[in-house]
């Protein structure tokens, strides 16, 4: 319907437990009119940053998001990206993650996301900021934000668009990472009561 | 030497991924004259704190330090206690202690301590205050923490030895758990630069 009305639509997600294809699928699946050159997701935002900056990162990532960082040098990395990586997050990766940052004589630590917890079918769990917060006190460094409430990613979605600050309303669930990203960025925001509104 | 001259000695660790019994029988194997009542360690401290306050912890530790809490009431758990459970740091585990935390009315999280990181001969381990913070974060609660360098775990050895701050002298490789928990005690602390000094 809003398709129809001729507005412009973004859909701006902090899923980092697929890559866009699968997301699209996945809500096209469920009668959603989407394409991937509609999604703005944290991993195409990350590479756009390494290759900015010349960075070549360790990834403790969900399995199914490594193909989003397909053409980034992973090898000799200097820095260490984090999304939700869920059945990644095993002790192990998380010593060997914490190893390369902490290895690093400028360690940078860049996250997609900083949730706190999400829900699933079979309960809560922790989402990719507390592993963040885990590796920050590690290694006394300040995470780099990419996705939600990320000033940056809510701006790249917004040029994407071809469209001011002022000309957008942001529409969410969460009142931090949509609604309290999106004022910041100048943006009006919708609170919905659906999903994981408690 | 020290006992020789007729020093009081008091053997403070924050090791919880052992119980006293096999922390005392590691460093007698290496020459040292010890016994368990001289040993002050996180998780006794811990276990008087769950007592205190008629506490029922759900227990995130290391499989050898279970011993030290037997006798404490773990059914329908009221807290979370954090040690340095190593390979017990699944991320199923993880999700299990953010659940219990999350779902209480007033969240109680106790941490044996709150270490960035050690060395082990295959490498550098995240520690439990890693965890600690990712919990912390996911809850928004504040750890209580007990070893060192909480104040209150200084002020047992020295009411275990029967002296006050003044009296004692800590010595330890640590300049923050070690020499500044003391300090900000009221004792004096002494540095050595052996162990994991660099």
């Amino acid at each position: 319907r809003i398709k129809a009305s001729g507005l412009k639509l973004r859909f701006c997600t902090n899923e980092t437990q697929a890559t866009r294809e699968q997301f699209v699928r996945k809500l096209q699946g469920f009668g959603f009119d989407i394409s991937v050159d509609e999604v703005t997701a944290p991993a195409p935002a990350a590479c756009r940053v390494l290759r900015e900056r010349g960075l070549r990162p360790h990834l403790l990532v969900h399995d199914d998001l490594i193909p989003e960082f397909a053409g980034i040098d992973t090898t000799n990395p200097n820095c260490v990206v984090l999304g939700d990586a869920a059945d990644n997050f095993t002790y192990a990766n998380l010593n060997e993650a914490f190893r390369v940052l902490i290895g690093l004589e400028n360690p940078v630590l860049i996250s997609l996301g900083r949730g706190r917890y999400y829900k699933e079918t079979d309960g809560l769990k922790l989402d990719v900021g507390a592993y963040m917060k885990a590796l920050e006190y590690a290694c006394d460094v300040q995470a780099e934000v990419v996705g939600k409430p990320a000033k940056r990613f809510f701006e790249s979605a917004l040029a994407e668009l071809g469209v001011q600050p002022q000309e957008a309303v942001m529409v969410g669930d969460d009142i931090e990472n949509d609604v309290g990203g999106a004022q910041r960025c100048g943006m009006r925001a919708v609170q919905v009561r659906t999903g994981k509104y408690r």
